[in-house]
């Protein structure tokens, strides 16, 4: 899969926006709220696509959104497009953005999306996202293959599972098998293959937030966050052993706490995200354009190891609307969190022209 | 129970108020100095009522009381509200004041009081709450009877129990009934009935914070924390198990970590805050005024069960003084926190005059 | 070990100083960057002595940073002191500085440091640190001999771990004497009198972060945090029992959570504060001088344990930086952090002299 449009058309498309009235379009879910109260800061106007069963919610966030186009289904969005470019809209993408348009749909989307759309569709093959990882030279989990008998606490990933639905532990080979063979069964996943067996990493989770520059060139480390699952982080406050109960530990995602990393490691911390960003570019040019997440667990010998990555925003950031984050407030000397910096580089391209533009949309 | 003071009364003394130099008046404990500080932010002045045994914690905050009025103990609160009354005093309650001044006279007391005493009473009774609940049809856990027999992991509740003190966890009803005997002996307990036995939701929990605003005639969610809870929040960081040192897990609510959700969820959030707005208005006229929040559990098929409700200020709003919270933001374009966004109501409400402030009081 | 430096020799270099154009001077490491950013709010010059490995990291900040002094290691933090002056630095030390720099040389530099640096060295001697607290009038665990017999679940602790490494639990003095003695075989340890062995206290931790301002002569609470350690808070997600994984828990901070604190608990919280406040001015005059953090556990009746304390900036403050915690806030109507709270005192003494600013340094 690639995308069809070409520079050629982006340039096109752009010359025909007032960029002094540059407007964003997002999807009603995951961190519209966030994006819509970044760009509203920022003096651009909002756009939200939003689903008729959504529109109640976001009604009541009339504040910071000035336009609503209803669709019955976000894979809609193609007949919308013309109305979009009227609008002088960007589109900003988010986490729910690929799987609600689907890969191919959003790959040919006939409008500027700020960002790399081919990396957040490669974001979706869990084997290609490790690959990137670790070819960019990110410490990553050892990886078994289903045809390997190992003795080692792993974990379990699945192509289409949100938000960690499905995903398990097991301890040896034979535990894995014996689930996929029912995940099988179900038609939750139809081979074998599909699942990514990462080896368990004994540490803490920290998902770091990055936003990269193609204006500043440079990598930002605008927050850190933890994720907060159902059922597992609530299985912990039981005094019972859950497996006598007959609970199974889910680990889906529902919420996000803030979290801030010692100072010593924030080096590490920078140094993988400007390999990311480098790997990117070389890998799937022009690169990431703006935010990013490496997924990762800090070890007690002070190693982090990136299990995963998110080549768009993330919800963690949502924690930091408004105020900022500890990060954040290093770089810019007002409150700046991850909608409002993608606005602030949309707003600083705009105003120095297409060609500026052309470098953070694709 | 029921409160004694008529809005013919309410109107009678507001209107002896200089609505241009109102003051709150609150108890020196739960959430006072966040109540203050929003006061100052809005220009209230503000009166502490405090006992003498919190009165050096609360000097050191000059900055932001005007007057303390000290009393030998909270319950003396008939004694002074010739002097609220003299200084212009709407009274805010939080989560200690119908505990402190005891419930009676906390209904019967002479002054406007912001909410709706009745339902801060109401939420005593931890029947009366679930069904009030129930009825508003928010997901509520299942109950179990004294008298059932049953095999399901439960939590049981009693009245008098502050901040989780004597909550216990069972599996089964022989475990119920056994421990309720042992507290009936304790004098802990009067009758079996007194307990609220509630299915345990296998989840995360958050707790949702609302503001009922009668002014703009709309809910608004102003920030989500999760509890601190001695000992058992400390029981999953020991590598034995509890039960064979002895220790028995409690839950005694100590603090509050901020946490967001994922948008998705949003809408049942607010959806949830609606229906209870409109359940109180039917149950207890004029319904809920102000803050609330819906202690929850978020569960991993995406269901939301709410296992009680506040009908004031929660501590747990005490994380975002000054800074504001992720969702306050995409309501207001400045700090806004519980504190502050009651003084708000009632700044403005005094602005219009004395009929919109009747709007806000009891 | 003691200071050699006199207060004449201090007023002398602050008598050369252009306290017009006061710098602030640290170590690129734990919380400078905090430091920094506070400085520059304050308006202050700040001069950032960092190790060539960790100056990539450091230089993505120059917008917080004036000028960089790069040196092989820490300890020839000597060899720069004559520079350090000539930019009229006052230097900040942090968690870090005192080992760094090696505790006689940290003593004896010729430099004006903002806070008490006998309190820093103190604090490297878990004996002696915990005798302070205990003469305070602040309660501490119990603590248990090598020498005696007990049955008790103990945290023994090493003099040179970092970060909680080589930290272990234990559930009798027969498990201490074993582990000890693995300790001392590996070179760990040289003694078991090195080890301190503390009644671990169920509960919750929190961490409590003061501010002595001399020049108000008060102590401010400016916020509190919970630490993230590996692996034990990950640990807590697995839903096996790592023991049987041959998983041995470990300790290793690695990140900080915010928490807020029930309101009721606060006077117990400024008492142990203002306790600590007078007995180091009682034992090391004149007394800890700014930050300083007293490591607690919150017990379900309602006590608070202190098992450590920092006579400096910790790391959890970090969590603040930029937007106040909300304890800050209550005391400062504008965003107030550590490192901003330090430049502050400093600004305001040099404001008003050197006599002034001979009180904020040793």
């Amino acid at each position: 899969m690639s995308t069809t449009i070409t520079r050629e058309e982006l340039r096109n498309i752009l010359s025909e926006y007032n960029l002094k009235d540059l407007a964003i379009a997002t999807l009603a879910s995951h961190s519209a709220l966030q994006i819509a109260k970044g760009a509203k800061d920022e003096g651009l106007r909002v756009v939200l696509i939003v689903e008729k069963s959504r529109l109640e919610l976001y009604k009541e966030f009339s504040n910071i959104i000035d336009e609503y186009v209803v669709v019955e289904k976000f894979k809609d969005m193609p007949n919308i497009v013309d109305k979009l470019r009227k609008e002088n809209c960007i589109f900003i993408p988010h986490g729910s953005a690929v799987e609600y348009v689907g890969p191919e749909q959003f790959l040919n989307i006939k409008l500027p999306v700020f960002g790399n759309r081919m990396l957040m569709v490669w974001e979706g093959n869990q084997h290609l996202k490790m690959k990137l990882l670790a070819e960019a030279g990110i410490e990553i989990p050892r990886q078994y293959s289903i045809n390997e008998n190992f003795e080692d606490l792993v974990i379990v990933k699945l192509p289409g599972a949100k938000g960690g639905k499905h995903f398990f532990l097991a301890r040896n080979s034979s535990e894995v098998r014996k689930r996929l063979e029912e995940y099988l069964a179900q038609g939750i996943i139809k081979s074998f293959e599909e699942a990514l067996i990462q080896k368990y990493i004994v540490g803490v989770p920290m998902y770091f937030h990055y936003f990269y520059s193609p204006l500043f060139n440079r990598v930002e480390i605008l927050g850190i966050d933890i994720r907060y699952e159902t059922n597992i982080d609530g299985l912990k406050r039981l005094p019972y052993n859950p497996a006598e109960l007959g609970i199974e530990p889910t680990f889906v995602v529902v919420g996000n706490i803030p979290v801030v990393i010692r100072e010593k490691m924030l080096q590490k911390v920078l140094d993988y995200g400007k390999k990311f960003v480098k790997k990117t570019q070389e890998l799937l040019p022009p690169g990431v354009i703006g935010p990013f997440c490496l997924e990762s667990i800090v070890v007690d010998d002070n190693t982090i190891v990136v299990f995963e990555f998110s080549g768009r925003i993330v919800a963690g950031t949502n924690i930091y609307i408004g105020t900022g984050s500890p990060y954040s407030w290093l770089y810019w000397n007002e409150p700046m969190y991850m909608g409002r910096r993608m606005a602030r580089e949309i707003k600083l391209a705009a105003e120095r022209g297409v060609d500026d533009l052309l470098r953070i949309v694709t």
